[in-house]
C-alpha cells in the first residue's frame, strides 16, 4: 500500500495528521493555520450538520446569517468577554490594494485606512447582541432562538487539522428570552441535543457537565459543556452551552417590556460546536489501518468492489453490482460500484479501509453462482456471506450493528478510563501512567485549580452533573468537598 | 396597517427597500455595507440552495470548503484577475489587539503585523488553484468537479440590501478539466442549471448568453450568463459560468501527464450565483403589498388563519384547521396555523401577504358548517371555496398554478420588454421611455460598447446564445454586424 500511516503506538499525534491527510479529509493550505476541507471531509460535515440542523429546528429554532466583521468597540463593550476573547484575532485595517509604481505588485492602498477597524468574528455574541437591540422590544418579540452556520477565525499560535485551526467553521446559537429560567432551561436542552447527536450520530459517549468558572466562556454565567475520551487517554471538549445571563444585553442595552410593563433586561444563551467534532470522531474510533466512521454519519456507507478475471466475468459481475447498487440506493443507503479499472481489488480494499467506510460487499464469478456475496465489516474486520436476495436487510441490519456496537466499544473504553484518586500520588500516577478521566475531590477554589494545572498539566474537564453527593478532601488541599469533579488532559 | 410600502409607481426603489426589510427578508447591520439575513430571508436561501446543490450533486459535484483568507501575493500572479479584482477588498495587516494603556480600550497590536497581508476572499480561483497544484499530477486526477458554498467580500462603495452587499453568500464552483472542450462543455452545463434553477425554483425567464469581453469575468476567456428583467425594465445578472482557458493553471503552474504521457496545463471553468438571487426573486414578482414567492421556494407555503368569536368556536375550529395543518404536512407541504391571539384576522392577512406566502386558508365557524375553507391566492388575490376533504390535492394544484402563472406573468412581460432598434432615436428612446431590452447591431469593438454606455448608461448585457444571423449595421457607428446584441440599463 502506498499510503502508510504511523501506527498509534509509535506517534499518535502523527498517526492522526496521517489519516487526516491520507483518508482524504482534509489538507494544509497557503495560509497558515487554515485547511482545506476536502470533499470527503466535507460531505462528513454535511451529514453533521443536516443531523444538527434538524434537531435545532424540530425544537424551534430557526437560521439566520449575520456580519463576517465586528467592529472593534464592539469588543471592548462586555468586559469578561474582551478580556477572554478578543486578542487573538484577524484585523481588518484597510480596504482596498494598488498597483505599485513598477507596474507589477500589488500593494496595500495607504489611503484606504478604515475609520475603526474591523474583526474577523471569533464569536458573534457582540455583533449579535447589537442587532438583537433593534428586534426586542416587548416580552411579544421573545423569545428568540436563532441560530447561525457560519466560518470564524481565531488567531491559534500552535494549529492541528480540524482540533485547532485558525479558520473553523461552526454553527453558534444564539437565544434572547424573558426570564432567567427559560434561558438555562434552553442551555440544558441544547447540551441534551449534543449529547444526543455525540452518542446516536457519533457512537461517542460523552459526560454532560458544567465547567469551573475559570474555565468559562467569556462572559458566560454558567457554560455547560460535554466531553469525550480519545484513544490516548486525553479529553475533548466536544459542545459547549452558556447561559449568558443578562451580561450581553446589559452590554448593548437590550431591554424589552415584560408582562407586568416594565423594562426589563434579556436573558441570553450563546452554544456551539464546530469541525472539531470531526478530529474528534477521528480519534475516537479509527485505527491503523484507516478511518472507521459511525454509518449514520459515512458519507460512503457501502462499497461493491468487482473480483473478476476477464471481460466476460467482468460484464457478469457489472449487471449484478448494478442491480445491488440500485437496491441500497433505493433504501435510502449511501453506496457506490468501484469498477474503476486503474486499481486491483486488493488496492481498493485498502483505500476504502482508510477511508472507513462501514461495509465492504465483494462480488465475485463463483460469489456470482452461488448467489452469495461478500460482505466485510470496517470496524471488526469480520466476513459474512450473505445471500444477494436478501443483501439490502442485511446491510440495513449491519449498519445498524456497526452504528451501536462503535458506540459500546467506545463507551467499555470512556468507562474503563474514569479513575477515581483519593490521594495526590494515584492522582499523579493515573494521569501519567494510564490517562482518561480522574475522578476526584477539590476544594472548589481557583487557585487549587491553578496549582494542580501546573503540576500536571490537567484541567477540571467538568463538574458532572446530577452528582452522587460524596464528601471528601480536595486532592491537593486536603480542604472538605462536596462533590467529585473530572479532571483529564486534553486536546 | 402599520407597516406601509412605498408604491413602486412612486418610489421603486424605496419599494425595494420597504419590502426586504418589513417582510422580515434582512436588514441593516452596524458593518458599513453589511447586511443581516433574517430568519425568512435564510429560510428562503436555504431552499434555493438545497435545490441548486442537489443539481450541481445529480450532475457529479461535490463541495469542499478553503480557507477564507488569500495571501495578497496570489492575486498578482494572474495579471488580467487582479485588475479586475483586486483593487476594493478587505485587508488584514494584523493578527492581535491589546487593552490600551488606560485598560480600557481595545487597540491593534502594532507589533502583531503579518509578514504578508490577506485578502478576504472575493472569490477563490487564486487560492483553490494554488491547491489543485497538489491535487493533479495525471489525467486520471480529472475532472474535478468541486464545488463551495461560502461567504466572500468585495468592497462596494454604494451597496444595496441583497443587490450589492460588501458581504455576500455564494456558491463557487471551481472545475478542472483535461481538454479544452470538456470545460467548454461544463461551462455550458452550468449555464443550463443556472436556467434551469431560475425558470423552474425562482419562475425567473432568463435569458443565455455570452458577455462580451468588456463585460468578462476577470481571467475567463468566455463568460457564460443568464440574464432577467425586473419590473423597472432594468435587467439583472442572476448567474455567470466562466471558461477560464488555462489561464489560472499557467498562473499557478498546474500541469498533468496526459493519456500520451505529456505534460499540459489543466482546463478550467468557474461559476457562481448569490443571495443577490434574492433581490431578482423580489424584484421579479412582488407588488405594492409585499412579496410574492414561487411555491417551489417559499419557506412557508400555506397558512391558516382561524376566524372566530368566542372560546367555543376558537376550539371547534382549532380542531379542524390542526387536522388541515397535519394532512398539508404530510404531503410535505411547508404549512403553518397561525392562531396566535394577538393579532385580528385581517392584520395576518396583511402580514402574510407582506410575506409572500401563496396561498392563504381562512376558515370560519360557518366554513366548518359547509364543511368549506376559504382559499386566496396571493398572486391574482382570487378567493375559492374548497370542499374541506378536498385541501390536500386543491393546494397542491394550487401551489402547482401558481409556479406556473408567475413565470408566465414575468415571460409575458419580459418577452414584451425585448425590444429591437435600427435607429439611434429609437434605441434612445425606447431605453428612457419603455426599458427592458433594446436589440440592436454592434460593430463588435470595445470602443462603440463604451461609447454607447457613456451615452446611455446601457451597457450590452449578453450576445444570446444560438441567435439568429441577421445582417445589419451597428446602431452607434453603422459599421457592418452579423448578429443582434441586447441592451439594457442593469443592477
Amino acid at each position: 500500500m502506498s499510503k502508510e500511516i504511523t501506527p498509534r503506538s509509535q506517534d499518535y499525534s502523527q498517526w492522526y495528521n496521517d489519516l487526516v491527510l491520507k483518508s482524504g479529509l482534509a489538507d494544509y493550505s497557503a495560509v497558515r493555520g487554515c485547511m482545506v476541507i476536502k470533499p470527503y471531509g466535507y460531505a462528513l460535515w454535511e451529514n453533521m450538520r443536516d443531523a444538527l440542523d434538524k434537531m435545532f429546528k424540530d425544537t424551534g429554532h430557526v437560521n439566520a446569517y449575520f456580519p463576517l466583521f465586528i467592529p472593534k468597540s464592539f469588543l471592548s463593550r462586555e468586559a469578561a468577554h474582551v478580556e477572554g476573547f478578543a486578542k487573538e484575532c484577524a484585523v481588518v485595517t484597510h480596504y482596498r490594494l494598488k498597483t505599485d509604481e513598477s507596474g507589477k505588485e500589488v500593494v496595500v492602498d495607504p489611503d484606504a485606512r478604515l475609520e475603526e477597524e474591523l474583526i474577523v468574528r471569533p464569536t458573534s455574541e457582540t455583533i449579535i447582541w447589537n442587532t438583537y437591540k433593534d428586534w426586542i422590544q416587548s416580552h411579544r418579540d421573545l423569545p428568540l432562538l436563532i441560530n447561525q452556520w457560519a466560518n470564524v477565525v481565531r488567531w491559534e499560535m500552535r494549529t492541528r487539522l480540524f482540533l485547532r485551526t485558525a479558520e473553523f467553521l461552526w454553527q453558534e446559537g444564539h437565544t434572547a428570552h424573558a426570564t432567567r429560567e427559560e434561558a438555562l432551561k434552553e442551555a440544558e436542552l441544547i447540551l441534551d441535543i449534543y449529547a444526543r447527536f455525540a452518542e446516536e450520530f457519533m457512537a461517542l459517549p460523552v459526560i454532560k457537565g458544567i465547567k469551573t468558572p475559570n474555565e468559562r466562556f467569556a462572559g458566560a454565567e454558567e457554560t455547560y459543556c460535554i466531553e469525550a475520551l480519545m484513544q490516548d487517554g486525553k479529553a475533548l471538549q466536544a459542545g459547549t452551552s452558556h447561559f449568558l445571563g443578562q451580561n450581553f444585553a446589559k452590554a448593548f442595552d437590550v431591554k424589552f417590556l415584560n408582562r407586568e410593563n416594565k423594562l426589563e433586561y434579556v436573558w441570553a444563551t450563546s452554544w456551539g460546536v464546530s469541525t472539531r467534532l470531526i478530529g474528534a470522531l477521528v480519534m475516537a474510533h479509527a485505527d491503523d489501518d484507516g478511518l472507521i466512521l459511525p454509518p449514520r454519519l459515512a458519507p460512503l456507507q457501502v462499497v461493491i468492489v468487482p473480483i473478476y478475471k476477464g471481460e466476460e466475468q467482468k460484464n457478469m459481475i457489472d449487471e449484478k453490482a448494478v442491480s445491488i447498487l440500485n437496491s441500497l440506493k433505493q433504501a435510502g443507503i449511501r453506496a457506490r460500484y468501484d469498477d474503476s479499472d486503474t486499481a486491483r481489488p486488493g488496492w481498493k480494499f485498502a483505500e476504502y479501509e482508510m477511508k472507513g467506510v462501514p461495509i465492504r460487499l465483494a462480488l465475485g464469478a463463483r460469489d456470482l453462482q452461488n448467489q452469495l456475496i461478500e460482505l466485510s465489516r470496517r470496524d471488526t474486520r469480520e466476513k459474512f456471506q450473505i445471500p444477494i436476495d436478501n443483501i439490502v436487510s442485511a446491510v440495513n441490519d449491519f449498519l445498524a450493528q456497526i452504528q451501536h456496537s462503535l458506540f459500546e466499544r467506545a463507551k467499555t473504553f470512556r468507562d474503563g478510563h474514569i479513575t477515581p484518586a483519593d490521594t495526590w500520588d494515584d492522582f499523579e500516577r493515573i494521569l501519567n501512567e494510564k490517562g482518561g478521566f480522574v475522578s476526584a475531590h477539590w476544594d472548589g477554589t481557583a487557585e487549587t485549580e491553578e496549582a494542580i494545572k501546573e503540576k500536571t498539566k490537567a484541567t477540571i474537564r467538568c463538574i458532572p452533573l446530577n452528582p452522587v453527593a460524596e464528601k471528601g478532601n480536595c486532592i491537593l488541599t486536603g480542604k472538605p468537598s462536596n462533590q467529585r469533579v473530572l479532571f483529564a488532559r486534553a486536546y
